[in-house]
């Protein structure tokens, strides 16, 4: 069980840290650490052992929550974070951690009034330190998310979606719809469908743009399968591709592929974004590229770690990430090109497998 | 311009309590004042005027906010808060307020860092206040919202799409598939289709379960349009209705009904579902209304005010609330009948304007 191995490596940590118990208030960690869905929960995570471990959701849950948390007690009431306080200091804990990440201030004022008996620690981050590494299940899920977003678009590509005429709205209309034709359960975030010059704007969102012959068109799209979030961006030309879009193209291909082979256990965040930036900067398109290299995907589309000339840390086996450099030309047209990818002793595992030769289409 | 107004509103609020200024961090409230709808973003409310407030984004979002919001001052740069935290320093302000509600523990900290010279105050849920009263805009986009809904159901209904032998996932998507065909950017929430006694869990998630003759099909859904959410429930026959589910159906719309005439200014939050509740509880269904009686709609599907037994306030023209009560007999089926309404003076404002008569389908 996945879940309950995740809760004994938390405690792992709980112990080390000297705590009694955490707090959990973030329902990512709380679906992380249980597999509840949900959308309202708390949970103490006891230091000692499952048995003193309890999970609180309110009335609307009932049943759902005796169906995906069977293995541990179960108490129906609300505020959750509340009555899991009050338990804590009944339960004569000294040290209890709380998300302090998570908390607010003015959350804290009520969890302090509800917990007096039991000294409330800060506590920040210790469920993401975990989530940081996918372990198979995860894996498992991000690569069905990532299948889900690769037979959409080729399907798409294969029906002719992708034809002069069509606006950017259609075409990400129907790609969602192939996601969940595919086994997605939605879409891991709003699909970005840009069309000629719009594919210069990183974040564009589709509009009643229309797609002309010799258009870059570039989708950025994922599925969601499980609560896990793929992420892939491809830019195609439509027609005939224009010698200083092959030129732009190979230029941005080239610095993926240099990031992509940077992602090795034991690199820093910051030295993946250099490998790959360093190849755009040297053709004189540093400051096209606006943003950071990638980012950690998971129970989030966006999660640490952070590539970036900022990045803080080290990559290690297990965690997934997304490899994205752009260059992006005001006015006229721009590239990114993006894979979902996990680290891995040696080379790194691609999750994405759309080709990401230049596609005509 | 709302958001100019929006923001003289929050202006008045920030003079009487004192702040030269607010902080905001949480981004629903940074479109309600801007505009924006970007995924990053702070905003430095002056309380003198339009003219010392200055908005914050970063650089994804660098032609999206010039567009979006013309009207203020702009930075490009990230960590946003920490960088107009430090504008509100500089800006040599005494007294800057902060979202003490949505700022973490730990993110205090590092805006305290950021703004030595200036005194951070605790400031909760200001603009949310203001948000508790929709202006005209905004029910305008509600309006929008509802009417997609009511259309998608009429067109589904329409198309047989309730025939025996489909799934509930089946239904879900093309009930939401007819949202986007009648002008929604998305579903505002996860459809819930449930059949048969499915329909006795109140958030059920739709599955492979087959529609059956004389099934109850409970359908709570609602549509996006312009950040706005509707929300609408309505619980169908299939064939021929039996007895016990013409009864039941009948108590909750009379339960429904007696929660929409409780609608009225000055009228008390716990009132309005006491008017419903005890319509239900006279029956003896008293435990099998598992949840309160409903919620503020807006740019979130759920926010103030909180229609329940514990509900704290008074009813002000303006607010825009679901009424939605439910009778749930494990096992064999439930009844939900949910609107969408805006409180005036007199009745309030309907705005998912589907039948609630028992249909069979």
């Amino acid at each position: 069980m996945p879940h309950s191995t995740r809760r004994a490596a938390l405690r792992a940590t709980l112990r080390d840290r000297e705590l009694d118990a955490l707090l959990v208030t973030n329902l990512l960690n709380i679906r992380y650490l249980t597999g509840f869905t949900g959308s309202n929960a708390a949970l103490l995570v006891s230091a000692d052992s499952d048995e003193a471990t309890v999970f609180c959701t309110d009335g609307r849950y009932l049943t759902q929550a005796a169906r995906q948390v069977p293995d541990l007690e179960r108490v129906i009431d609300r505020p959750c974070d509340v009555t899991l306080a009050q338990r804590a200091a009944k339960a004569g804990l000294d040290r209890t951690g709380y998300e302090s990440h998570h908390v607010t201030v003015e959350g804290l004022d009520t969890l302090t009034d509800a917990a007096r008996g039991t000294e409330l620690v800060r506590a920040s981050g210790l469920v993401e330190e975990l989530r940081l590494v996918k372990d198979d299940a995860e894996v498992e899920a991000l690569r069905m998310a990532c299948a889900a977003a690769d037979r959409a678009l080729a399907s798409l590509v294969e029906h002719g979606g992708l034809r002069p005429g069509r606006t950017e709205r259609e075409i990400a209309r129907e790609l969602e719809s192939r996601m969940l034709d595919h086994g997605a359960a939605g879409p891991s975030f709003e699909t970005i469908v840009a069309t000629g010059a719009n594919s210069a704007v990183p974040h564009h969102r589709p509009t009643d743009a229309v797609v002309h012959e010799g258009d870059f068109v570039k989708l950025d799209f994922g599925a969601l399968v499980d609560g896990y979030h793929s992420d892939m961006t491809r830019t195609l030309v439509v027609g005939q591709a224009a010698d200083w879009q092959r030129e732009l193209y190979e230029l941005v291909a080239a610095s993926q592929a240099a990031g992509r082979q940077a992602l090795a256990v034991g690199t820093s965040y910051r030295d993946v974004d250099a490998a790959s930036r360093d190849v755009i900067e040297q053709a004189g398109y540093g400051e096209q590229f606006l943003h950071g290299l990638g980012h950690g995907v998971g129970l989030q589309i966006h999660e640490a770690p952070t590539l970036s000339k900022a990045g803080d840390g080290m990559l290690l086996p297990g965690m997934a990430v997304t490899v994205e450099p752009g260059v992006y030309l005001a006015g006229k047209g721009g590239v990114r090109i993006e894979d979902t990818l996990v680290v891995r002793q040696g080379a790194p595992e691609l999750l994405t497998l759309t080709t990401k030769e230049l596609v005509v289409v």
